[in-house]
């Protein structure tokens, strides 16, 4: 076994902005050139989180509006005072969402269903560009 | 360190149906005869999630009654426009509790706790066969 | 690659009590040795959770906030019928949060952004002892 690193870069417009890595992760897999594992995603920084999803804007906005009911963007937070920022709901999604996922492979193929992308949600309340971390873990 | 695969065969009933893996993980531990790594869980497809509870009927009732309060299943979901489906709170639950769960192995025994089980939740509105992908990392 | 494992101990005063692990994750993968790879943490129990955050008071009390939004501590739970316990909220809490986090780190440094700290919440009902787990898998 192998550890093998890889960076996707993101470009997102903030404020629950939702992008589909499946691509990227794909390519990155078969420029790597292991057959069987573990691609283990995660992003640096403390608001935004990864996981999966069938990635249809219908689906991507439903997600969208469970976090604003469980986590409005328009309501005092205590992270505001500490810093004058306007993004306490960004940090709680994101931390409640997880910035880790791990995806097996074997043969070199994503084990993802049909209908099952990674994304990467943005909560942040601007546009950020930032790099999805990616580890390799095979053979 | 090697990878070693193994697969988990689920039926479930759908619609919040939980079920302990805990049992067919061991035992594919025990069988790829590795010590020390981690078991990476993958659920492929986006309707289903994988996390660990205490698998007793009543915690299981609480974690479904937190689902259908923060995603409920009788509203409008956009991704029922999509397609005509009737999902649209299996999509966002699962997105929000994720496919991947990491379990830690030393000297050939899962790292959980007594009262803690390894559980998928298929949020679907139908019955499904599944199937949890395995990867032993270990040596 | 190997796998090298480490534990770290935590007193928590239960209640959603928030500990920062960076500093204690950091100096065991100084410990071990490796240069590149992954580490995963996983905290052996049903009542607790890993996640990441900014970690200052707001932003900690903020996601406390969240918690006790969605899954109240003073209402009922089947989960107490069981045992007598009191601890129903704490357990839906840390299933929603999950028990297992993965941490990539190169040349020796962990992936972690500025301002992003690793955590593990305390949901339960008193003051517990317990031991994050990792797994350095790596080279």
């Amino acid at each position: 076994m192998t550890v093998r690193s890889a960076r996707i870069p993101v470009a997102s417009r903030g404020d629950g902005d939702t992008l589909d890595l499946t691509g990227d992760l794909a390519r990155e897999l078969a420029a790597c050139g292991l057959a069987d594992g573990v691609a283990v995603l995660f992003i640096g920084g403390s608001t935004a989180g990864l996981t999966t999803i069938e990635f249809e804007p219908g689906a991507v906005g439903d997600l969208g509006r469970l976090f604003e009911e469980i986590a409005p963007r328009d309501r005092d937070y205590r992270h505001h005072q500490a810093w004058g920022d306007d993004n306490g709901h960004s940090h709680v999604r994101a931390a409640l969402l997880g910035p880790s996922l791990s995806v097996p492979f074997t043969k070199g193929r994503l084990g993802l269903g049909t209908w099952q992308q990674v994304i990467l949600v943005d909560f942040d309340t601007r546009p950020r560009r930032r790099e999805v971390q990616v580890q390799f873990l095979g053979e």
